[in-house]
């Protein structure tokens, strides 16, 4: 095995005494067996969600049953947990609405997208988009074009990832809506690889769109989150909960004036319980720490493997231009994630040839990252990955 | 106060000493300073669902991570809690999709349905429908008629909900379909005020459309479901769980076969762990003995309210043609419900005269029937109402 160049362990641990974040990884379950590089798919539990949880179904559910929907503020979760969520993508208050999911908020954004350019028909997306964001495209009927052609006055929208998922490679927020505005179109971002990891901020975007259990932390399947950027922008999802008057019962639709419009229906009481124990520690979180805190850990993280091993880097070098997430490509990289999952790393494999490795700065340490480093160079000196209990397919890896 | 002409508590307390289903209402949490009578609205908490979503916080999402969404069987969901559900709405396995709400589940039902006959344009809906779905109908930008005018050829879809929920009103479903279809029209039934309170059969129907928080007791803004029963209809809102591969990540959508392709994206794992808590007790119900017990609740209600009240009956006297509330009109409904809810009898007021009682007969008993007469009695005698405490409105009622 080659030897590290960069720092041992100590080295390692010494940042890690110094970390002004550091005292955050006591306020998450993390299993004493795993390094968890797997913040980025699904965030680690706040302790303290258990407790929001049960206090959610026994004392809200149990003792108010329908009068929570008052006394509990069930009614009122898609706006104050949006108020919550807001400065964590640079918006304004009343601007963020939560609930649904992540393409469903893609297809509200979309669809006011082109009521705001009725007489543009072409809907921009990118090859490398999350695929249930162009899927979600695809709904439309338009023409689809991707994001390396140039704009012109036919395109309406755009909706990009401002962090690849595969890649990590980050887009520059600021000069692409810039870009996508000088053609006068609909700029729309998701940052669901990219909230919570780095200072986001789409503030000067139309719409965005994102999910609240990766590095948010707030539980599988938490409630996802949108941002509107025009007050007149319509939502074709019209649902009770957008109405002006929910309870004033009237036959026909009249929308609620801001963000409130945006809403749909009963918000998911139960997965927002645990998404507010989250938000309570986001509260308390300085981002430019964590955006310092992922830039050393991911460096390191490159830098050890390069190292020590003859992986190819997918991830961008340049740290401004890239997310959270660490890629390397293996050709055989599906039983090498396996194997290096039984030894404790756990990431995760993308087809055909990613091995993809996320670092959620509240609760990885630099310690954990030259451990990880250790392991997947002995799996693949030794060739562990050979194994071949290692090559049967799971349903989802 | 007038006597009760019907029955006295002492015969109320022996029926339910036979009440086939009594030993259920131990199963669920009640405050016992109340009667509740808005299990159509929201249902009771199942004692279980306390430990069913602590196992989901604390065992599956704080030890097994992302690794839940296999072994903790997350990821099937959607289908397995589908398939669960089936039989309550006279369904076959592999039919029915859980997830995301009733208004989402309307959507994507009736643009399956305007698909599936491209030459006609017409939507029919219902005035007396639970307002969102007539909200999410005129999504569409197309002619909506109501179903008192006669279905012509232009007619694609007719959307109606089984159970009024103001009046508590049933539609004969099989007697509808089948004028619906004869017309050529596409039907949708919304059974959100009827599935766990009488045997629902949408077998005939094309699609249906429900909610599990009323009376089957999932919990607050608990997941909806879609039963679908074309096997060629296609899914508008086409994200990523809906393809026939998702973990291959393919650039463009190409739907799964069956039933997935109408879900949408990843489920609220959370809010799915109650309803499953509450679908436990329902795999052990004969959906025969709760229709028996709902009509003998209901009637109860009716005899004793009229035999001592003036309120005048909106719902349906013949117990065939209505669901398991009873609706009563007072001018002065609102302060007369809030008063009632002082008293510890639980209801609602929907403007804007209608006092709303459901009678959810798992935990409901007829001496609670008994009891809730008495107090409403009581409160109009003495017209406790009128104390102006009462008249002061809240945000959800």
């Amino acid at each position: 095995m080659k030897e590290f160049r960069v720092l041992d362990r100590e080295a390692c641990a010494a940042l890690d005494a110094e970390d002004p974040l550091r005292s955050f990884r006591d306020e998450f379950v993390l299993p004493s067996d795993v390094i968890y590089l797997v913040g980025n798919s699904l965030g680690a539990m706040p302790r303290a969600a258990a407790g929001r949880v049960a206090r959610t179904v026994e004392e809200e559910w149990g003792k108010q049953l329908v009068g929570g929907w008052n006394s509990a503020g069930w009614y009122a979760q898609p706006l104050t947990v949006g108020d919550r969520l807001a400065p964590l993508i640079g918006a304004a208050p009343g601007t963020v609405v939560v609930g649904n999911t992540t393409s469903i908020a893609v297809y509200q954004a979309v669809a006011a997208a082109l009521r705001l350019r009725p007489t543009r028909s072409v809907i921009v997306g990118d090859v490398t988009n999350f695929p249930t964001d162009n899927y979600m495209l695809e709904s439309f009927g338009r023409e689809i074009r991707d994001f390396t052609l140039p704009l012109d006055e036919d395109v309406a929208v755009v909706l990009l990832s401002e962090v690849n998922y595969r890649t990590g490679e980050r887009y520059d927020v600021p000069a692409v809506t810039a870009q996508v505005h000088a053609a006068g179109a609909i700029m729309i971002w998701d940052v669901c690889h990219s909230v919570g990891a780095l200072e986001v901020d789409v503030s000067g975007a139309d719409f965005a769109v994102g999910c609240t259990y990766k590095y948010l932390n707030g539980g599988p399947g938490a409630p996802a989150f949108l941002y509107v950027n025009h007050p007149d922008a319509e939502n074709v999802l019209s649902g009770w909960y957008a109405h002006a008057e929910p309870f004033a019962f009237e036959p026909t639709f009249r929308p609620a004036e801001g963000i409130r419009r945006f809403t749909v229906s009963t918000p998911h009481v139960l997965s927002f319980a645990a998404l507010e124990a989250a938000l309570d520690i986001w509260d308390r979180v300085d981002m430019r720490q964590v955006r310092a805190k992922s830039i050393s850990l991911t460096t390191l993280f490159i830098d050890l493997i390069e190292s020590t091993t003859d992986l190819q880097l997918v991830s961008p070098r340049d740290p401004a231009m890239r997310g959270s997430q660490i890629s390397f490509r293996h050709p055989d990289g599906y039983p090498v994630m396996r194997a290096l999952i039984d030894k404790g790393v756990h990431g995760d494999f993308r087809a055909p040839d990613i091995l993809r490795f996320g670092f959620a700065p509240l609760y990885i340490r630099h310690v954990d990252v030259y451990d990880a480093a250790t392991t997947i160079a002995e799996v693949l000196d030794k060739e562990l990955w050979r194994d071949e209990k290692y090559t049967q397919r799971l349903a989802v890896t």
